[in-house]
């Protein structure tokens, strides 16, 4: 109960912050954005040194090797941080842009106008660097956010925090604009959650585990940024060697991240030819190959696949293998067991290409090419806060744009309704 | 359990069907609109007739007045539903529209590409004229759609749902794209709103009761049609005659709708100029005031506002009435008992009027206008869905557009990741 008050005070402060950042000019958000990267530079000492006490606790309690080299901070990673910050400012505020207007016949000018969406949460796990760089974003985007990182990362974030806070402090922009729930249980969590008068949106960013949870608990909207369970679909029109290049990239670039992919299918026409030597050059990357039946016949060494691979997000050096019989179960396939992230077909042929983006139901739909440029960076949007797999608001990479709503402004001459 | 179960299979049925609906032309939607029309107008006495043991029943209950209006089918609002559909066969189908499309240095090219929703679930009160004017806008853009209807409007409900039906089974489109929940229990809506998998968006139409229930229970993303606690600001700066004439109009010329003027706001240096002529007329026309103190000095026979009244959506000829000594007093007023749904501003002034216009947080925002606007038509939408109080997605009038998403289409030439 205590913790609810906490947290409700909290929103509304930020709230009350929000309106006035709301109204702050560009340049004022570009210049506090700056000093925070600076700040950042020049603290990187003390954030290092608070960040070890969270990564010799993460080690002692034996977490996974995985979640202690995402919690571990390094120059280059502040550095990192710092670069997304002074990007951030250099990219266009996209506050107050007229996305229409039109004039109605009885003489009013309706405007449709960006505008913040006002207070945003954001609830993380043990990446210390998302701190800073939701801070930018949102801040960029004329929002007040409230943080809650994992507890894993309690000592690094406070750091972080109060370095950007401190620098804040300098500038016009009413520190309230950005809080941090240091509390580390789930209780502070579900107060945020149920503070729909204050909160716009929720973003949780994290595993399956935090997501389900954000979201059965939350009154408020939420957006997920969820696991992607990405396809390539190989077509028996494909250019062999093209399909060969993009099935690499996609699997063996970065498997640890949610644009790789993870399952590929490929059409029974061309599985001969085209599978002992994919699946080859896989294995020799080190991938382990799980296959359908088909697969495992043409190819020796190959595990088989369960049921439950099809749906699996790996983040790993594993793919699974399926041969199907046309675009159409390609398409079937993905829309059962894909996450509606990011999806590829390889194929010369353009009408099966159109097919097959038509019907694929995912955020980012390519032909001939690799998933892996579902990035705001690689689709030149800036930063973003995460790739949306949902469909309301904001679906793919979502950036600054997204972090914005819109209203309407009606510019009359004293007209009633007749 | 078994609801569960059910409802779920409906939902899996009408999610398939969306898949083949989604790439279904506008023309044949447009065909299958109209012959829906046809149909209802072909099959009116029919539907009055079920509408009557609805409408016997409600009276039998005692059921209020309005309710029982607003359950009440006649041959024009039949021919009301007719129309609509027409005009919505009429609209420009937003499916397929390229909102942007650029190319990136590597030379991908990404086109942002408006797409339906998918599933949505709409539930909604005694309205029967809901049915069809749902099912109309669902269907033009490209979404199935599962109806639940209030338990006093069964009858009615089950009526159109069905003539719409049989007339959908005379085209192409699958006929398993709309459903009907028959059930009349919140058991059925609860098992509705957890089927996450399939259902994109829950649309809930009627009272705060409904919409608490739906947003508080959702599994899924919803978008609230809220109260419309709307107010006009009268600046000390506005011309008196054109303040006389728009709060007029917002207030009495149909007071039982969500954009109709429930406070005044009055700036304390016109108070006494405005405020006796402007009172007087709507005491006139029937309206109840419920003023501050500073207004009843001003004006006989008003009663005391309370706390509670600020926050009140009357939906009737009663007013609240507040002088306050600012335009920012004004914004902060609308801000704290607002509903976010349509304010204006009577002002001569253009800085004050833009100062009030950025500060009101709002969807439709006015200056110089009555409130009464803020509606699909007259903003030259076409019918919608409702009025979001929402920020995400869509926000004030919802029509076609709002019921698309997008998806990124990238067109490669066998791009790959370094």
């Amino acid at each position: 109960m205590n913790t609810e008050k906490t947290i409700r005070a909290m929103a509304r402060k930020a709230k009350a912050a929000a309106r006035v950042l709301a109204l702050t000019t560009a340049a004022e958000k570009n210049k506090a954005l700056k000093s925070m990267a600076q700040a950042l530079l020049e603290n990187g000492a003390r954030i290092l040194s608070e960040n070890q006490k969270d990564v010799a606790a993460s080690q002692k309690a034996q977490h996974p090797q995985a979640l202690v080299d995402r919690l571990t901070l390094t120059d280059k990673r502040i550095r990192g941080m710092v670069d997304c910050l002074k990007e951030t400012a250099a990219l266009k505020d996209p506050v107050g842009d007229v996305i229409e207007t039109f004039t109605r016949p009885n003489g009013l000018k309706i405007e449709k106008v960006r505008v913040p969406l006002g207070l945003i949460g954001i609830i993380y796990e043990a990446r210390p660097n998302v701190t800073s760089d939701c801070v930018g974003l949102c801040l960029k985007s004329g929002n007040a956010v409230i943080l809650k990182g994992g507890k894993e990362a309690l000592f690094s974030n406070q750091a972080i925090f109060n370095v950007l806070k401190e620098a804040l402090r300098q500038t016009r922009i009413p520190v309230d604009v950005i809080q941090m729930i240091a509390s580390t249980d789930r209780q502070a969590v579900q107060a945020l959650l149920k503070c729909r008068d204050e909160v716009d949106l929720i973003i949780p960013r994290g595993g399956e585990g935090l997501i389900r949870f954000v979201s059965e608990h939350s009154l408020i909207p939420v957006i997920k940024h969820y696991k992607g369970v990405c396809h390539t679909y190989v077509s028996d029109r494909a250019d062999i060697h093209m399909a060969h290049q993009i099935c690499f990239n996609a699997k063996v670039q970065r498997p640890g991240v949610c644009n790789a992919m993870e399952t590929m299918l490929v059409h029974k026409d061309i599985a001969g030819r085209f599978l002992p030597v994919m699946l080859g050059a896989l294995m020799k990357a080190g991938v382990e190959i799980r296959g359908c039946p088909f697969t495992r016949r043409i190819v020796k060494g190959v595990k088989p696949a369960r049921e439950e691979d099809w749906g699996e997000e790996y983040l790993d050096l594993i793919l699974s293998v399926k041969v199907v019989s046309s675009v159409n179960e390609a398409i079937d396939h993905i829309n059962t067991y894909g996450s509606h992230h990011s999806d590829a077909i390889v194929t010369s042929d353009r009408n099966e290409a159109r097919q097959f983006l038509q019907g694929v139901d995912s955020a980012c739909v390519y032909s001939n090419a690799s998933t892996r440029f579902t990035d705001g960076y690689e689709f030149g949007f800036g930063a973003e806060i995460g790739i949306s797999t949902d469909k309301l608001h904001a679906r793919g990479p979502m950036a600054l744009q997204e972090l914005t709503t819109y209203k309407y402004i009606i510019l009359g001459k004293g007209q009633i309704r007749g």
